[in-house]
């Protein structure tokens, strides 16, 4: 089965929002073994969106649309595709009372305009919405299925979970099970390279790879009769993998390598604190990102002018002066500084330049160390990221992340 | 003029990444006046690929693509536009001598398929790249304009700006000027309340408005003869939202209420400090996004638990107990500790329940104090966010910032 999606939105054609909908929807999609040929952004022009509409269903079997299920004249989406299937629109009682309930609760006066939105076009499968006032509509014909979404993706991702994953694996015959397996990266191309022949060799199941900051992320997707004959499927290219990248396979689905460390010190109960120069946060804000962490995050300080890294964390004025702030001796002084002010097990830092000025020839923009302290040993990992500013504070975080990691495991960091 | 956007690349349509060139190239037509009807996304499927290039030309003005332009096999977007335009290829030699020093300066040997990529149809104007390998191309015929970028935003940004900006400003009998005026938020919907008269009325300048978290961005586009001409028309529009929102307009152009403070901080160069409990870091991150800020903020700390909060900040156990954590008491003791213990002038603290777990009916989550302590005196304002954990952070730390502008005004805090 192959599935368009469309996005109703001035709003992302004017470029005020970027179109994560469609990320996440063509994400799920993937992992149903449904085929995206074609993303779409239109605005409400009634024209162009039916023609965008007529032309999806032309080339595909499935298609979803996010947002323009609105209160307002312009919300139109509803309109074009109940007419595409001949339908009449009727009533939705239970869509009535919600939005009832829903005015009540935020004491506000529900208008004749919202009564457009719990209109449906006859005979099709009503999503409720339990985040907003739209509800969203599942409608069959014509050898075709369509999926309208509310836009905003506080709304639709739930709905999406509830409503069109189930109905979209009950219209396959086959079932498609996907496994993500993650790498920590080896150095640039290499996890592609070592897996080209598997990529190459495999049709059932298949293997995609995307390589990121510092991972790779290898989808192994099988399409068999049941779920259970699919995983046998899976299993041995996934043991084959394993068997190449060892312990650098470091989680399986979502996880990314931030989450894989943060449940892997929750598990282990080990604690841990941050000091952070050019980073100033981020590696903090990545670690409480996770929920729960609170357990083993026992601190954070963003130093990021040479008094604070003394004051804060007893980095040694010779240090500074000696060997710069953006030096493996101050970030290992600075890691050792925050583990036993805080007295966490572990203390990781960041110091370098990120950019746009502050670059001379000795210390280039994109020049990163990163320190790790733990059992009375520091040590520290040059990076070079060059890029924008954004680039380097991320890439860097990645890293910290990663080389926490690799300590835990006993592997080597490899640097980039 | 129109424009339509292509975006050639199956990892967008696998949801592996997010399509934010299609989002930044729509930012830039929008300032030149020039109207997007359509993005789309396609992968690298030849048919599928000419289908949708072509029938983008027969719907709009200038057609433009990123992606597709690698050495690979798949990279074939340019063979198609060359197809369409009816030009040959020829060979580069600026672009060939500028993919010899790349591969001089990474030590690597260029092969064969690189050669593909300094093929260019004859009669196009170059767009070199100064960020990667594959060179850019804007070609021109039959009436319509074409763009070719590559997929990388690191590489299609600062060549867009460097070319294809210009380039559409001479294509152009009519000047485009936009002047967008930030206003920070009065409360729900205010805002456009507030501007729907003024809206409504004009044709030339328009007004578009759009409501973020803590602000509504006024953009304000006059269409002219020359810049001069265009500037006119739109001061006295700009004139009268200066006289409606009087300080709440807080910036112009693409500065944000984050960015607007940094800059406030550093010209008064007034010194500032955070600690953060529920934003765990995110507020010291977005102090150090911003270039040059370590002359004004001093440090940044993440005391997670309570422990941290009475370590570092003199938070007294009889607050934490009494009060709890979540509180005005806390956050104001939190401010109060990081201005008196880093010396700055300011101290911003955050404390709240970011969810999805621990919220009880008095703590729910989504409730947020913010801190603040200047001159010996600390406040709290209490927020309240419904949603996911991200969007409960972001917003607290939007908070924030507004909250420091409007105590370095002398504007009351409404909440939102």
């Amino acid at each position: 089965m192959s599935a368009e999606i469309i996005a109703v939105g001035t709003e992302i054609l004017l470029g005020d929002i970027v179109n994560t909908n469609a990320q996440y929807i063509s994400q799920e999609l993937a992992k149903l073994g449904i085929d995206v040929y074609f993303q779409s952004v239109v605005g409400d022009n009634p024209k162009r969106l039916e023609d965008t509409i007529y032309k999806a269903f032309e080339r595909a079997d499935i298609v979803i649309t996010s947002g323009g299920l609105g209160p307002t004249r312009d919300d139109i989406t509803k309109e074009i595709c109940a007419k595409y299937f001949e339908r009449d629109f009727v009533r939705d009682e239970k869509a009535y009372e919600m939005l009832e309930a829903f005015f009540t609760k935020i004491g506000k006066e529900m208008t004749e305009n919202n009564i457009k939105q719990i209109m449906v076009p006859e005979g099709s499968i009503v999503m409720y919405n339990h985040n907003g006032t739209a509800p969203g509509v599942i409608m069959e014909g014509k050898g075709k299925i369509l999926i309208m979404l509310p836009g905003p993706p506080r709304e639709l991702i739930p709905m999406f979970q509830e409503y069109a994953v189930p109905f979209l694996k009950s219209k396959s015959e086959y079932t498609f099970v996907s496994r993500v397996l993650r790498v920590a990266k080896l150095g640039e191309s290499k996890t592609e390279y070592m897996l080209r022949d598997l990529i190459d060799s495999q049709t059932n199941p298949t293997i995609a790879t995307y390589v990121k900051n510092v991972e790779a992320v290898v989808r192994i997707t099988a399409k068999a009769k049941s779920e259970d004959e699919a995983k046998a499927l899976i299993e041995p290219v996934a043991q084959e993998i394993y068997r190449r990248f060892g312990k650098n396979v470091y989680a399986e689905g979502d996880k990314n390598i931030r989450m894989a460390v943060c449940e892997e010190l929750l598990e282990k109960n080990i604690t841990v604190a941050c000091a952070e120069s050019c980073t100033g946060g981020m590696v903090a804000a990545a670690f409480t990102d996770y929920p729960g962490i609170s357990q083993v995050f026992i601190e954070g300080a963003v130093t990021y002018c040479n008094d604070a890294k003394m004051r804060r964390l007893g980095v040694k004025a010779e240090t500074l002066e000696k060997y710069d702030a953006v030096s493996a001796e101050t970030a290992m002084e600075m890691a050792e500084g925050i583990a036993k002010t805080s007295g966490a097990e572990i203390g990781v830092s960041t110091t370098g330049v990120a950019g746009p000025g502050g670059g001379t020839p000795e210390r280039p923009v994109g020049l990163v160390y990163v320190g790790f302290y733990r059992n009375g040993k520091a040590k520290a990992v040059k990076l070079n990221y060059p890029g924008l500013r954004e680039t380097v504070r991320t890439r860097a975080v990645d890293a910290v992340f990663n080389i926490i990691r690799n300590e835990l495991e006993g592997l080597e960091y490899g640097g980039e």
